[in-house]
Order: structure tokens, then sequence, then C-alpha cells
């Protein structure tokens, strides 16, 4: 998490919610009033971005004081209290929508990928997010995957080489693909292509890839491919799969499992923030 | 929807997805290869945000034509193409993941918003949205709910007034808040005031509120108090609203009911773009 | 007043003013060199934006010390100190010229707006400013029309609806109009409609718009166009009303008179920083 | 005037505007729907700033066409069509208000600064202005000076160096003063010095400023203190100075006359755009 | 390459040297006087960045026409054209400068790394670049290294793993150090580990390190190192490597030098703008 | 040096440098593991921007302290400690690069400043900068210069006129291209012409510049030009001059030598930064 990046959504998204001021309350509170609230949980889950707390008041009254009950990937039952705030009243309740909305879509995130990570048990798999976030949020986002247990798939096209079905084309094959890429970019970057066939899933191994994906594949057939990969090549599920058959994929031993859900249409947790 | 403000974000979004450059594309195809594709939803919904495909793909190379075949509003069905680009195929694929993640997104909002008004049949009742939006994405979603056959509600702490218990609590009454209120403010603001009680809607009926808001209310107790509140004054039902129960609530004659998982919780709507 | 949408303007002119340092102070004092000076009105006015000494001195130099005088809406006499400040001195005077460019049209803002407020005696009428700021200011002089004793009109395009003639002309008749805006958009906005003859004002209360102008009418016509026009509809005065006759629509019985002179053409209230 | 930073600017006056749509035009129009327009004077003046009526209409929608009749600096009596634009209506309408306010505002200076100028009659003095600019516009309103006949003084803190009371306070003496910025700054900086009393112009002199200042003298006194600076030291004038008495000050034999109020308290010249 | 990007820093580069106007041109040219002219290298080296000059005029003025004479990674003369650019001469000689800056520190960086890569022969060692980027220009002096024949080493502290002393001091041993950061960080990032001795590198290689980077040690060290590395792990010299001594290490059979110089250090490669 | 742009800058550093997160550093140590560490020089020279040091940890953790050691303009010898920090561990490292790239390149154009400075012995010839700075760093490189001993010359192409051969043979002549200036622009602006002959030297005299440059010219050249010169014209030589024989130009009696090198192939000063 970037600080100085975490500062500049912020402002961002007073701006958006604020713009020229609160007519409410500015219409109804002195500018010195102050008050106490608690944010607290309305439903079981995990919390993330609790950080955000305190990094949006600062920025909207300097005064306000807050203080922290649960840590980021911390579990939470309905009616816990997650953190307390006091100061003026105006900073509280201008700034509360802001942070209630980053606050439960990170910890929506959280609870769903934690919910995928239990499903697995106790196999080696981990759980993975992908580019499907929201436009914005990336960074936010994949840090509250982390606080649920999952982990991070490349953060954008800069960071990381993903071979599919149309560079494969453009360019022959998959063997000439990796070299293209290989040939072009350095040593700090990985090369994951895309499969779909057993004949694929070789041509990628003897190309030497870093990371090899079974796109769309039912469970048995990502056992079996997961078995054509050696070490220290990784493996990775992704394609249609849900809460409902990860459990079958994490039993494959494939080594990643990539889900687009946790962040495009994660639920968000209920959460409150109520003056005392 | 502001042309000048949706450039603005869409180069934010490229900047976060492509940030020094898409190493696969820029690595395996020369810059002037060319290629063509289409968007198709892969499940049943609402479109939004058709706009943004052209206005995406301008900002990345004004070279690619896209050619649109339904509009926002209008429903799909798995399957149905809803767009076509052509042009390098570079900008192509570098633009289509923040595109889809829009498109999905917004898309998922209008689909959950016309299920909410359509099962609310003949009512005259409308469906609008809350501020819960996804932060940086208030003006994008709002459009959504409206492709949905929704209504906004206020866009911002700046545009409206919503008198709640907290302020009713400082200023002693609602008539006091309602008060203060029209005293500081122009003509030109609209003022809710939130009610839990028969006592409460009939002191803002008193008060001269603009919009009386029954918050977490069964539908019986809409119904009732709906009938306390004279016309011209609007009514307006919110909290533990659900698809589930939406219809109830439709049947108690009240005007509006908001509902915040259009946008905090909605599930994307599935859209691929697949070069042919 | 968005806090943090104030700082971002100060920093943007400061920037403007500064540029790449103040050449004269940066070789002229030490760095640690401190003063202390006056802020003092050299006019009678009206004060508005008092609280720019401080938010702007904090970006420049945090060691800076203001201490306020005189409260925004309050009456200054010629000569008398407004605000002092002591810091370094040369974040003192590298700020001055800022700080005072926009406390001087602000407080000149809110000094012919409270000229035309005392022109209205005990009249119910209200003045109101227009969408005539100047670019990039709206929030602060719309701020200063209220420390003036004024009331906003609507901030922008999207908080308020404006049926004009064109809109009209397009629609068929003000019904029309009205209609088709109703039909669109949710309850938390107001309509107005712009009117010139006696039919138009009637044709406007028949739609149900929520307020009426009478645009560029005598003081007699508005006084026979209020009679037209039941409760609640507010109505307002606007076009071709100056210092000159203001008083005599303040006697029409109208609403609200809405005055563009207040900020396009406002005289700054004279202000001076002196070190002592 | 430089594009580039003209196109940011009138960015941001458009988001200030027009925030998350036009509300009336984007519920009343049809996209395509087109219309055409004039500007034109309702005042007599001096036009300045033409060029960003095609400028902002090019970020609202590239359809727009704009032709200019009057020229930045050409007289317009009232009545006069200045420029006519035609496209889709919406953007017509939307851009209208940002486009006349800058439009009003920088004609209004280039009038009054036609004023000043012509008041002086044949007489070499040159009218100037200060930095007592609207922030955010400083870009804009010196350029409407020169529209007006006018010269710049500095554009800022950074090109150029005003040696006042304070600074001499501290170094000592005007010699002093003068002498530390000549050891430390670069040969393309002019040193203006500000004076009071004919001792300080006589040390000014002496200390080799490129430009010496006369603050707040009567007529008669410039003229004395005129005459005490050889060429190629340059003469200003400021302070105190209006349209009442600038030609009294122009037959000083000053070279320039500074003159805060073409921007600070400049007012608006009416300028309409309707469509036909 | 990201051409968003590329266009928002052009607008900065814009901006700061043009600030309100290029005064020399506006006041010596007519708005449509046009010319034409010549960029020329005026010392031998390879070019870097030619698309600059297309994509910074089409921001001052898109009438202006530029041809491309030599593409990026192509080897110039001293005396040789590279491009052509024709159009308003404003345009052309007001951003000159922003885009020969540009032009000539990119051009040198690719120069020197040229050298560098020729200096290696057939060795299948490749030379790579360091974070020691100028602050603002990574993008582009990343891409020139590649024009030169380079390579990229991590663009960020995001998107590649750097284990030093210190990080190892606080883990206990390179071993806590590998593992703690394979614990927490995704498939899709390397892990490079910075070694000075023979135990610290077979650490490394036990760690599971991608890559190992041999700090500061002389070709001879490096190349009984390299025998401790068995495939696929990659390895790295840096440190002290010079164009003197770039070759002795490229002898030892070395992956990756990496050389911070290339960007730190690099001399501009002249190059010249003409009007003919 | 305006410290509210300063910050503006790192900020934007910062962004480039740890993107979405320092992946090692957050993934290694503890948010509370505190670290202290030294900034020293490893070669010798002139220092510059010490005070980004402070600056910049400020804005990425503010419980960093600063103490240093060796002011802006001081020299150092390798191995001396320049500054010292301690704080957060994290923030220490993550910080370091941006920190030290800037810091290594300031002090290197400072150090290259002061040798071509004192190559010039008692002369009172004053070296100067060009516009060929780096993008986006030319606020901070100029102040290096100044560090370094030496002079500024403009800062872009709005702070002084600069009248090459293009512009002259537009107007026709020396004469005709200042007298175009003089005419428009005001009396704070320098002119400054360049020449090549004797003939054009004596024009422009004739024209009075305020300061006149010869390009590409020997030492003796200068030397008969710079005889010419009346006071108190400014002499400047510029073109061609190297560290070599700058030396023999400072002996012309030349006011200024103007380098471009300083800024535009400068190498970085080496300073370490390590942890204790």
């Amino acid at each position: 998490m970037n600080e100085v990046k975490l500062e500049q959504l912020l402002r961002q998204f007073f701006l958006e919610d604020i713009g020229d001021g609160d007519i409410t309350c500015e219409t109804v509170f002195p500018a010195d009033e102050r008050a106490a609230g608690v944010f607290a949980a309305k439903a079981d889950g995990v919390i993330a971005g609790i950080g955000i707390i305190a990094a949006g008041y600062r920025l909207l009254d300097p005064r306000v004081e807050v203080s922290i009950m649960k840590r980021d990937g911390e579990r939470v039952a309905a009616g816990e209290a997650i953190a307390a705030a006091s100061g003026p009243v105006r900073a509280l309740l201008s700034g509360e929508r802001v942070i209630l909305n980053l606050l439960q879509r990170l910890s929506g995130i959280a609870t769903v990928t934690r919910q995928a990570v239990d499903l697995l048990g106790d196999s080696h798999t981990r759980i993975c997010d992908t580019r499907k976030t929201t436009p914005g949020l990336r960074m936010l986002e994949k840090y509250a995957v982390t606080c649920g247990g999952g982990y991070n798939h490349r953060f954008g096209l800069y960071d990381g080489v993903m071979i599919k079905d149309n560079h494969i084309a453009f360019c022959g094959s998959i063997a000439d693909a990796v070299k293209a890429v290989r040939e072009r970019l350095g040593h700090m970057v990985k090369i994951e292509v895309e499969t779909e066939t057993e004949a694929e899933v070789l041509e990628a191994v003897e190309a030497g890839a870093d990371v090899i994906m079974f796109d769309n594949r039912t469970p048995d057939e990502v056992r079996s491919f997961v078995r054509l990969v050696p070490k220290p090549i990784i493996t990775e599920a992704s394609g249609g799969i849900t809460l409902a058959n990860v459990a079958a994929y994490g039993a494959t031993g494939v080594d990643y499992i990539s889900l687009g859900f946790l962040t495009h249409s994660a639920r968000a947790l209920d959460i409150s923030f109520d003056l005392q």
C-alpha cells in the first residue's frame, strides 16, 4: 500500500461526495460542535481497509481522533465494534459515507476471499485475484484480497506477461510467442501462458513458461494437466470457478486458482457508523 | 453524463491498468498489425455504458473504429453481440480490460435495477439509488441506474439536504432542523427528512419537508405512513429492502424506494471481447 | 465549503503566482527571518473568506501563526484590522498577494450583496446569486454571497433544472417540457421555469414548476405575476435588476431576486497587509 | 497564450459548471439534435478571448463549428455579432455559460483598459497591469489587458524583482537591497524599486535600478520625480490612479502607469448567446 | 510505452517551458506564418524517442506535419537528418526545446547503452538498467535503454522483489527472507537476492531465489560465483562496472550486467532543429 | 524554490517509483520497525538539494526525523556524511531511491558548475545555465546551478526574450525585431539578441538590446565583440564552451558564459544511504 497514493485517492473521493460542501451539516452544526461515534460490523466478515478511517479523517479535519479495534484480516461478528472516532461532528458526518463505501467494499472482498480460502481446507493451493477490479480501486481491492488470505496476480499489463490465444495465433505457436517475449524482456518479468488442451500444456512446458494457466477446464482436466507440468513451473486454474466448485479445483493439486468474482461481484460487508 | 469528466476518468483508469506499457502486446505485435473483434453478452441483462467503448479506444488510438449494436438501457440475451471494434490490435487488446471492467459493472447495475423495476409491475412507485456507490464511479453508476429504469437520488452531500437523527437531536426537533435549513439555504434545494415513527412523519409534514423518508420500516408501516403525507410532499422507503420484498413495498403507494445494493453489491454482467 | 477543495484551489493559485520561486524574497531575506503583520480593511465593507489566510499560509509554511479579528459576514470600517499573521517573513510576503486577491474579491462580493439585501428593508424577499461567477471560483464566490446575507441559486448545470425558451420551443410547450423532465429525473431535483408573459406564468403553474422565474420584467409586471402563483411555488425575478431598482423589485412580493452583478462585476474590497 | 494551458483551464471550468451532467439539456434534447446560435455584444466595448469559443466547444463536442466575426482587440458596438456557432444543441447550451463568463470578464478588462489608454491621448505613457488578478485566471486576464492596448507588468513573483519598503528596511538601504539582488540573480531579470520620496528616487537611480516606481504620489510629485531619472531607467506610477485622474498622470511624462482595477474590479462586458 | 501517459508527460513539460506563452514567437510571428525544419544529429549515436516529435507537436498545434527518417534504435552519423516538421512557425519553435531536451537525453541513453552492448561482443550476457533514472522520466528512459539494445530491470519497488542486506539482517538469513516473501507474494513476482560472498550465493541458491545478484564483485569473483548457480536461476553483476571493464564482466558468463550510469550520467546526444 | 511545487513534484516521483507499494519492504518489515541511517558522499563534490531529504520523508511518513550536516552549496569530500535520518524502516528504504536520484543529480550539477566557476578564477565573468534542462526538473536543476556558484538564465519561453536568426530573418533586421518586441512587451522583460558577426553585434547595440549573445565564437572573437558593446548592455558567450576552454572565454571580459552541459550532461555525484 502506497500511502501517498492512498491520500491522493481519498482526496478524489471526498471531492466527489462532498463537492462544494455538505449543505446539511454546515447548516445545522456549528463549526466547533464535537461528537464521537463507533464503526461496527452489521454482519460477520473479514475486515480490510481499517486504516482508511484515520487516513480519511486526517484530510477532512486533523482534530479527529481514531482508535482501531480490529486489524485488517481479522474476522468480525455482526455487532462488533471495529473502530471509534471523535472530533468535530461536521467532519465525522461529512466523511462517513466515503469511508464506509470503501471499508464495506474492501471488507466484502476480504470476506469472500476468506470464504474461498477456507473452502480449500489444508490444500497447498492458493486463491488469487485477477485484473477484473473496479477501475480506480485496483491497489485497494488487491490489498483487500490479501487481507482475506488470497494472493495477488499481476497488477496490470505492465508487470507480468500473459500470453493468450491471440498472441499465440499471431506468433504461430506457443514456443514462438514465449521466445519472442524472452528475447525482448528482462529477467524480472514472469511469463504466463494460457492453455486449453493437453497439447498446449506440453507446448508451454517445452517453451519454458514460468506459469501455465488452464483456462475454463473441469477439475478433472486440471488434475491431469497439473501432472504434465514439472517443477518449478507454477500452475493456475482460471475461468468458471465459483464458491460452489472451488474445493474441487483445490483438490486437483493446482498451485493457484484465480477468481474474478472476488473483485467484480463481491457483496459489500455491512458496516455502520453511529454517533453516541 | 459529462464527456469531459468521462475522458478524465478513462485516462486515470488506463494509467492504472497499462502503467508504463502493455509488455505482452508491445512485445508480440508490430505497431501496425490490425484486427477486429466483437463485444458480446454472455448472460441476459441490460446494457449501460456502451459509449465507453468508443470513448476509451479514442484515447488509446484514434484509428480504432467502433460500431454499436445495442443502446444503453436495451435488454440483451446471452450470446448477443453489443458492439464491434476494429483497428490496431495493440490498442484493441490493451484497452479491453478497462473497458470491460466498466461495461460489466455498469451493465450489472442496470440489470439489477431493471429487475427491481420490473418487480414493481405497474405501480407508480419508482426505484432510486443512494450514495452507496463505488468511490470514483458515482457519475457512471448513477447513470447506469437510469439505464435500468431507475431514478437518481441526490448525487452527493452538496445537492440535496437529508436531515437524519443526529441533525434532529442537535436542533431539538424536526421542525427546528427544517427551519434552520430553510433559513440558510436557497430555493433550488430539496429537503428530505428521515423518519421512523408516525409522530416523526407528522412532525416532518408539519415542518414542510419536501421529501419524507421512512427508514427501515415494514411494508405495513410504510403503507400507513404514506397515508399521513399530503401532496405534493414525496415519500420514500429505505433500508432493508431487497429483490425479495421490493414488490411488497411497491404495493404500499410510496413514491420512491431507494436501494443501496444496486450499486454497492451488484454482480457484474458477463461480457466478453473476442477477436475474430 | 469543502476544505479539501479549498486546499486544492490554494495550491493551484500559489503555483500560479509563485511559480519557481519568489526571487525577491528568497534573495533578500534569510530563510529563518521572522516578522509579523496585520491585514486591515481600507474601505467599509463586509468580510468573506477570512479562513483563507490561515489555510493559505499553512501550505506555504506551517510555522506561520494567524489570529482572526473579524468573522465572515461581519461588517468592517476602513482602517479596522481583520487578522494578524506572524512567522517566517518569506512566507508572509510570498503568500500575501494570492491571499489578498481572494479576500478582496470575496469581501467585495459580500459587500455588494449586503448592500442589495439592506436595500430590501424588511421585505421577505431574498437576494440570490447566479451561475455568472468567475470560472474556477464558484464555490468561493457563492460562499461570499451567503456572507453578505444572500442565498445561493443552483451551483451548476448538475444540481437544478432551469427550463428556458430553447427547451420549451423544442418540447412544444412548458407543460411538455416540465413533463419530460419529471419523467426522467428524481425527487431531489427542483425545476424552475423561465417566463416572460402572464400566459407563460399560468402555464408554468399548471405544469407544476417548483420555481417560476420572471425574466427581464418591470416591477409592476413582477407584482402582477406574483399574484398568479400559488404557494408553495416559489417566484424569482431576474434580469436587468441593479442596486438602483432592487428595492422596487423587493416591494413586489417576489420570493427571490437573482443578481448576476454580485459575482461578475463586483468591485474588490480594498484590504492591505502591512508588516509591523 | 499557451494553448496547452488554455485547454487545461477550460477542462477545469467545464467540470466546475457541468459536474456530472447538464440535467436539463440531457433530459430535454436528443443527443443528435442540432442548432445554431450567435454570440453578440449587448454593450459597447473591446473584445478579448474570442478564441475561447472554439477552444471550449472543441472539448465538449468536436462537431461544433465556430465562425469568428470580431478579432481580439477589436471594438464592438451594442448589438453587433461577434461569433456564430452551430452543432449539437446539447453542447451549444451546456458550454454557453462557461464561455460567456470568460468572454465577458476578459472583454470587460479589455474595455476598461482601452478606456484608460484612450484617456492618455498621444502621450508616450503606457498603461500596464498588476498582480491583482483573479486567482487562476492570470494568463487570460493579462492577455485581455494587451487586447485593450495595455502592457503586462511581471506575471508573478518569479519573473521580475520588486524591491519594496520591507526589503529595503531589512537590507538597510535601497543600494544594499539592489546590490544583494544583483549579486544573486542573473542577467535576464529586471529590478524595480518602489519609492515614495525624492531621496528614495535618487537612491534608486544611484543603485542602478532598471525600473523605478513612484508609489501613491500625486501627478505633480510624479512629474518632478520623473525628471530625476535618467535614461534608460524606466519610470512607473502606481497607487490611487483611476479613470478620473489617469490623464493627469499621463501628462507627467512617466513611462508606465499600473492600474490594479483593470483586473480586480472590471465590470463584465455584457455578451449574449442566442439560438436562432 | 503507454501513449496516454506520454501525452500527460508532454503536457507537463510544455507547461514548464512555455508557461503563460512564448513571448518572443508570439510577438514576432503572425499566428498563421508557416515554416519547415529538420531535426538532425550533430554527433554519431543511436536514436530513441523519435515518436516524441509528432506526439509533442500534436499537442501544440495539430496542423504540424512530421515525417520520420530514422527509427528508434537506428544508428545515425553526425549530420544525418532524423526527422522533418512543417507547419505554423510559432508551434515549431515553441515546442523545439522540450522535444530536443527529451530526444537528446533519450538518444544519449540509447547511445551509451549500445556502446556497452557492443563491448560485450557475442557474449550471451545482456546489459540492463537500474532504478537510478531521472525522477519523472522512468518510462521514457527505460524505453531508451531498450532502443540501445539493453534490457529493463524492475520498473519500481512494486514489480519485483530485491532482497538486500538490510532485509536479510532483519529476517536472520537469506533463506528466511526469501521464505517470508514467498509466503506473502503471488506467483507473478520474481525474487532477486543481492550477494557479496560465495556463502551468500550458495544460500541464495538454496533459498530458491529467481535471480542472484553479485554486488560490487571483480570479474574473477563473478566468474566463480556464476559457476555456483544452477539453471534456471539467473545471475546478475552490479556495482562498479563501467565502459572500461564491462567486457571483462561480459566474459564471466553472467546473464545480466546492470549499469546505473546508463541513466544517471548519460551525456545527451547532440541533435539540432533548423528551419530551412 | 517554491515549496508547494516541490511537494507536488515529490508526490509525482514517489508515485512513479513506489507505485502500488514497496513489495519487498512491506513483506519483510513490520509497520513499526524502526531504523536509522546516514547519507554520505562517495566522491568529492558540491551538495545541492539537501532539503529534499526532509521534504520527501515528510510525505512518506511524518515520523521520520532528518538532521542535516551539509548545506546546499557546501563542498564535501568522499566519505563525509551529509545527513542522517531515523524512523520507520519501511519509509526510510522505500523513499531512499527517489531521494538519492534527485540529490545525486542536483549535486552533480552543482559540482560541475562549481568546477566551471573555479576555472574562471577571479574574472568578473559569471557562469549561467540554459533551457537545456531535464523536462520536469527545471526548477530543481536551475536551483542546483546556483548552489554551484552559477547564475540562472531565463527559466522558460515566458520570462525573457531571445531573438535568434529565425526571428531576425522574418522581421528583416535586428533593429526591426527588437522594435517589434519593444512595441508589444512591457518594461519588466529583458531582450537578448543572438549574434555571430561584428556587424550583427553593432546592429544589436544600435537596436537597444539588453543582452547580446555571441553564438559559437572563439575566445578571440568574443574578446573583440565585447569591446563593441557599451555599458549597461550585458554580454554573453554561448555554444561550444567546455570545461577545457571555459577559462579562455572567462579571460575575454564577457559578462556571462552559458553552458548547456551543466544540466543536459552532468554526471550524478555518487551519494549513498546506509542503515546503521
